[in-house]
């Protein structure tokens, strides 16, 4: 199973680190981003939105790190991770969409803008940032995941871009609960970091 | 089935759709968005996130039109809607993150400045939704529907706001493929339409 990856993207390393709390083996392809190799004509072949991360199980390719993770744990069974239930599945992607969209217009972009100079209203981004946190911290203030009482990959998808706030100006110190949830994700088997996470 | 609803946002027609074309019955309650209603503190009891839709499934509460839609597919079993295998989710689930980010950031934002006075960068939204058609129409140059041989929930996902792009100053008549896309879902048994899409 090969990821088209790059070491400092949060999405990229949500994959590597669920693979990681699940012994799932993976081989790493470190695209060159900075030459820009997610715009030729090849990586378009694997992905037309040139994103990474990108998956070849054997063949079947999946992009996005939200549609990986399911991938990944429906593939394996890990049901404690994708519980089958309605109910949880709901619950469970309700937060995937939250890493895609709010989370992906809020902490992630004031990151892409300081650590990386993209163009895009950095204010904006970082006061959609510290409103994502609120929320967080509101929603796991009497829990200690996201949905149900183990970890999901909800937490898996939410956790990055999160940690990662303050690479884009973003202090999340005040969020007690955020943090001691991210300390338990930390604490987990097999937990692996990236660069930006202690 | 409550949902909380609202009859402009194509967010909302994705799970009225839904339920339409699979006759799930549906208890609509309109929220009055234009006096603000979703900000305030009763209706973030319900959705801290202060958006719609929200389905109260008799006290089960569930944000974000992805989420509803899989939780109704994975609730009612209806399986060709929502594959149970690995490949099929994960394909699914791409085209539902491109949902949640892309087309969101794309021809929903251009809908929202030009039609709801939302004060955003809707020359980068336009060109984001051009691209959103693009990408659709190579996707489905050799295909009927998004995933597979039948429909699933990423084409409801997908459809209203792409459907809805003239809305945003966008005009979608060159993708004949998405067109014929678009058509084939119309022509769906028990389709139900929204203002803005003939």
């Amino acid at each position: 199973m090969k990821l088209y990856d790059l070491e400092l993207s949060g999405n990229c390393y949500k994959v590597r680190l669920f693979c990681a709390l699940n012994d799932i083996p993976l081989s790493i392809y470190a695209v060159d981003y900075m030459a820009g190799e997610h715009k030729t004509d090849a990586f378009w072949e694997i992905n037309p939105l040139g994103q990474i991360p990108v998956l070849n199980d054997d063949g079947f390719i999946v992009r996005d790190s939200q549609a990986i993770l399911i991938y990944l744990a429906q593939k394996y069974q890990l049901l404690s991770w994708w519980p089958q239930n309605a109910k949880s599945q709901g619950d469970v992607m309700q937060w995937l969409s939250y890493a895609a969209n709010e989370i992906a217009r809020g902490p992630n972009d004031a990151r892409l803008h300081d650590l990386f100079g993209i163009n895009l209203e950095v204010d904006s981004a970082r006061i959609k940032a510290l409103q994502c946190a609120e929320i967080l911290d509101d929603h796991l203030s009497d829990k200690d995941w996201l949905v149900g009482d183990s970890p999901t990959i909800a937490d898996i998808a939410c956790f990055p871009y999160i940690a990662l706030m303050h690479q884009g100006g973003v202090s999340g110190e005040q969020f007690e609960h955020v943090n001691r949830w991210m300390n338990a994700i930390k604490g987990l088997d097999r937990f692996i970091s990236m660069p930006g996470i202690e």
